[in-house]
C-alpha cells in the first residue's frame, strides 16, 4: 500500500515537473498551470492524497515566478481539486469534485490492430518471437550502453552486429566477407536506393526477373534505373536472354520470387561469365533462404564469385518483424569506397536502437535456436495447407517446397479455360484472402497463371478455414 | 556457487542448441560439431564440470543422427575435453587441455569510439540522456508487445507516438494537427524522399535558402528537383526575391541555418501570400525549435498556416541521439492521399522499435525533463564559450544567440582581410576542430563568411581548450 502511495507520487511528480508551459501562449502561465495540473487530476490515474511540490520548487523546475505556482494551487483549492493540511503542505483531496467530462490526452488507438490476412505472404509469425528475450537485449543494450553507441555512429552500422552477420553468412550461406564489407540498412528499397545512386552512374540498365518482386520495380524507376524484365523458365533466371547491355542483373537464386525455382549451378556459373564479359555488377537478393526444409541450400551466388562482382541483399524483417527496418547489403571490396561516400552525403537510414540487441541476440545463439524453431513450425505449416487444398488438386498444381515461406500454385488448365489468377485473387479479397496472383508479380505479356499463398504467419485454423474459402472460391469459379 | 554452476549450465545449453550445423558443407557433420564444442570450450567462457546434454535430445534439436552426437562426443573425450561419469553423463573436464590459440567469435571494435570533435555542430550530449530510464522505456514496450505492436504495422507509424507529437507540437509550437496528419520517418532525407517522389510530379523546382543546410541540396538533387538557392539577409529568407516559377519553399523560419535569425512575423506572412498565389507548397524545417534559452519563440509558419500549404519537419535527432533515426512529417489534409499511395509503394523505412518507447517517454513527462535540463546546459555552454571567446572581438562577430546548438560568427574586416572563413575551418581540421565555414553551406558567389561552432555536445573544460586553440588560429591567421 505504501509503496502504491509512493509510485503514484513519484508518478505525479514526473508528470507536473514535466509539464511545458508556454510563453507564447496568449493564455497566462497560472492558467496554464492550474489548467495542467487540473488534466492531470482528472487524467485516470488515481493520486488522491498525494502532495504535491512545494511552490518553490515546483516554480524553480518550470522557471515561473513562486507567485505564479501558489496562485494556481490556490485557483484549484478553491475549485475543490486540493487542501492544505494543518502544518502544512498541499495535497490532492481524496474525493475529487464531479465535473463534466474534458478532453484529456489519450492513447488509445483508431482502430483495432490489422492482423495479417490469410495467405498474406513473407512475414513471420510475430506471436511466437522470443518478445521477453528480445527485450531484455534491447534493455542490456541502452541502460549502459558502450561508447561506441553513444558516440559518433559508424555509417556503416554496429560494428558487432556486422561481425555477427559476417559469421553467420559464412556458416550458412558459404558466404565469406570480413564486417567492414557489411553495410546495415533499413532494408530493400534503401538497399538499392545505395546502389543506384551511390555505386551506379545514373540512369543505368537493369535486368530483373520476371514474375519478379513488384516493389522493386517501383524502387528502380524511381531511383532512375532502366529496367528490363526477362521471363523465367523452369530453371530461373537464363543470362543467355540478356538482350541488350546492361549494367546490373537482380536476381533471387537460392529461391525465385515468387515461383521458389532455385537456379542451378549451370545458370549461375553463366551468370556470373555474363557479368565478367559485361563488366556489369549482380544483385542477390537472398530474401528468405534460411527457411529451407529439406536438402541442402546451394551456397550463395555472391560466395560462388568470392564477391567480385556480386551484392549480396540480406534482411531481418522476414526472421523477426517486418517492423524491424533493419537489412543488410554485402558489397565487393571494389564499390565499399563508393558506399562509403553515398553514406557520407545522404546519412544512414537504419536506427541504431536494435542493432547491438540484434548482435547479442545472434551471438547468444537464440537467434539460432528460433530460427530453428520457426523452420520447423512453417514446414509444419506448409505441409497442413498443401492437404487441405489436396482436394483442388484438378485445379491447382499443387506440389511441395522445400522451403520458403509461400507455396506458388500454377492453375491447371481445367480452371485457367474459366478464369485468370488475378479474378481469383480479387474474389478471395472479398472473402476476407491476402493472396496474390502470380501473374500481377509479371510485366511481360502472357504472364503465367498462379496463386501465390503464404502460409508462415497463419496457424494451422487459420490455414485450414482459409484453405476451405479458397477451394469454394476455385469449384465456384471452374464451373463453365 | 550452485547459481554460478546453473547459470554457466544454461548458457552452455543456449549455446549448443544454437549451433548451426550446414549440410551445404563438404565438412562432416560431426567434425561441425566436435569443432564448435572445441570452440565453444575455448571461447572464454568456464563451462568446467558443466554437464552436456544427452546425445538423443541434441540430436533431435540439431535434427541430426545420434551417432552424429555421440561419435562427436567420444572424439572431444579422446582429446580430453570431455568426460564421463561413472553413472553416466558427460561432463566438461576441470583443466581443459592446453591448445594453440585459434580463432573464435570475437565482438571487439575496430577502432576506439568516436568522440565528436569540438564544435561540430547539431549533435546533442548523449552522456547527459537518461539512458536507464529510456531502456526501461523500450523494455516494456517489447517484453510482452501491445497486439498493435505485432500486428500490420500502421504505415504512417506508431498511432500512439503521433498523438503524442500532436499534443507536443500543439502546446510548443502553437501547430494543430490530427494524429492522422503526422507521418513517423527515419530523417529529413527520406522526408524529402516523400515529399519529392510522392507528393509533388517529377522535376519540381524548390527555392531553398543560401546559405542553408548543404545536405539539402544532395538530397533535393538526388530526387531530380531542379534548386534555386535565394541568398537570404538580416531578415533571413524573403520571398519577394523569388524570381522564377516554383512548386516548393524550403525554410528555416524558426531558426535559419546556420545562421540562428529567426524569420520575423512580416516576412512569414509574405511567404504564405506567395504560396497562395503560386499554389505552391512550404516545408518549415524546424529543426532545433526546442532549444529556446530566452524569449518567445515565434509559433510555427505551418501553425500560422493553419497547415493548408505548409509542410512540417522534426526530428528527435536533436532531443535524443542521431541514431535514433526518427523524425516526423506533418503533412496538409490534401496531401494525405498522396502520402499513403506514396509508403503503400516504397514502404516506411523507420524502425517500430524505439517509437512505442518515444511515446511513453514523452507522455510520462521524462521527455520534458530532458528537453528542460537540456536548454539549461546548453546555454550555459553557449555562454561560457562566448566569454572564452571573448578576446577574438576584434575577428569575429561574437554575440550571443537566443537559441539553438550552435552559434555563427561573421568574420569581422580585419579578420576577412586576411582569410576566408574556409581556410580557417582546414586549419583548425588539423587542429581537432570540427568548426564549419559559413560559406560552405552557400552555392551563391560572394558567400558571406563566418564560422558556425557547434557547442552542445562538449563540456566546459573542453570548450575552453577549443576556444583556446581557435584563438591561436585566429590570431596567427590574422597576421598581415
Amino acid at each position: 500500500m505504501s509503496n502504491m502511495r509512493e509510485k503514484s507520487q513519484s508518478n505525479f511528480d514526473i508528470a507536473l515537473f514535466g509539464l511545458m508551459l508556454d510563453r507564447a501562449l496568449s493564455k497566462s502561465l497560472q492558467a496554464q498551470l492550474s489548467g495542467a495540473l487540473r488534466d492531470l487530476l482528472l487524467g485516470g490515474q488515481d493520486f488522491s492524497g498525494t502532495r504535491l511540490p512545494a511552490s518553490r520548487l515546483l516554480a524553480q523546475e518550470l522557471s515561473v515566478s513562486r507567485t505564479t505556482v501558489v496562485s494556481a494551487y490556490d485557483q484549484l483549492i478553491s475549485e475543490g481539486y486540493l487542501r492544505t493540511k494543518i502544518g502544512g503542505g498541499t495535497f490532492v483531496v481524496d474525493q475529487l469534485p464531479h465535473l463534466a467530462p474534458h478532453r484529456t490526452k489519450t492513447v488509445a488507438h483508431p482502430e483495432p490492430p490489422q492482423a495479417w490476412l490469410p495467405f498474406h505472404s513473407g512475414v513471420p509469425d510475430q506471436t511466437l518471437f522470443p518478445h521477453r528475450i528480445w527485450s531484455r537485449h534491447i534493455e542490456r543494450a541502452w541502460a549502459k550502453p558502450d561508447t561506441h553507441l553513444i558516440g559518433r555512429p559508424d555509417p556503416f552500422g554496429w560494428y558487432p552486429l556486422r561481425q555477427s552477420i559476417s559469421a553467420h553468412l559464412s556458416a550458412w550461406r558459404k558466404l565469406d566477407c570480413s564486417p567492414e564489407q557489411i553495410l546495415i540498412t533499413s532494408g530493400a528499397s534503401e538497399a538499392f536506393d545505395i546502389i543506384f545512386r551511390g555505386l551506379l552512374e545514373p540512369a543505368q540498365t537493369a535486368v530483373v526477373e520476371d514474375p519478379g518482386w513488384h516493389v522493386l520495380r517501383t524502387v528502380l524507376s524511381a531511383v532512375g534505373a532502366h529496367v528490363h524484365p526477362i521471363r523465367i523458365d523452369a530453371q530461373g533466371f537464363d543470362a543467355a536472354k540478356i538482350a541488350r547491355q546492361a549494367s546490373l542483373a537482380i536476381v533471387t537464386p537460392s529461391r525465385h520470387y515468387p515461383t521458389g525455382i532455385s537456379m542451378p549451378m549451370s545458370r549461375r556459373i553463366a551468370l556470373l561469365a555474363w557479368a565478367k564479359q559485361q563488366n556489369a555488377l549482380i544483385v542477390e537478393d537472398d530474401y528468405d533462404s534460411e527457411f529451407r526444409y529439406q536438402g541442402h541450400p546451394l551456397p550463395s551466388l555472391a560466395g560462388l564469385d568470392g564477391l567480385k562482382r556480386s551484392i549480396y541483399l540480406g534482411s531481418f524483417s522476414k526472421l523477426l518483424s517486418p517492423a524491424l527496418r533493419i537489412g543488410y547489403l554485402v558489397l565487393p571490396e571494389t564499390q565499399l569506397s563508393l558506399a562509403r561516400d553515398y553514406i557520407s552525403r545522404f546519412g544512414s537510414r537504419a536506427s541504431l536502437i536494435p542493432q547491438p540487441a540484434l548482435a547479442t541476440f545472434m551471438n547468444s545463439g537464440e537467434f539460432a535456436i528460433h530460427l530453428r524453431r520457426m523452420r520447423r513450425t512453417y514446414a509444419k505449416r506448409q505441409a497442413h495447407l498443401i492437404s487441405e487444398l489436396a482436394d483442388n488438386g484438378h485445379l491447382l498444381d499443387i506440389s511441395p517446397d522445400p522451403a520458403g515461406m509461400h507455396v506458388c500454385t500454377p492453375l491447371l488448365p481445367r480452371l485457367r479455360r474459366q478464369v485468370t489468377d488475378k479474378m481469383i485473387a480479387n474474389f478471395a479479397q472479398n472473402e476476407g484472402l491476402q493472396l496474390k496472383a502470380l501473374s500481377s508479380h509479371c510485366v511481360l505479356p502472357d504472364p503465367p497463371q498462379g496463386l501465390v499463398l503464404g502460409y508462415a504467419a497463419f496457424d494451422e485454423r487459420t490455414l485450414t478455414s482459409a484453405a476451405q474459402k479458397l477451394s469454394q472460391i476455385l469449384l465456384q469459379l471452374s464451373q463453365p
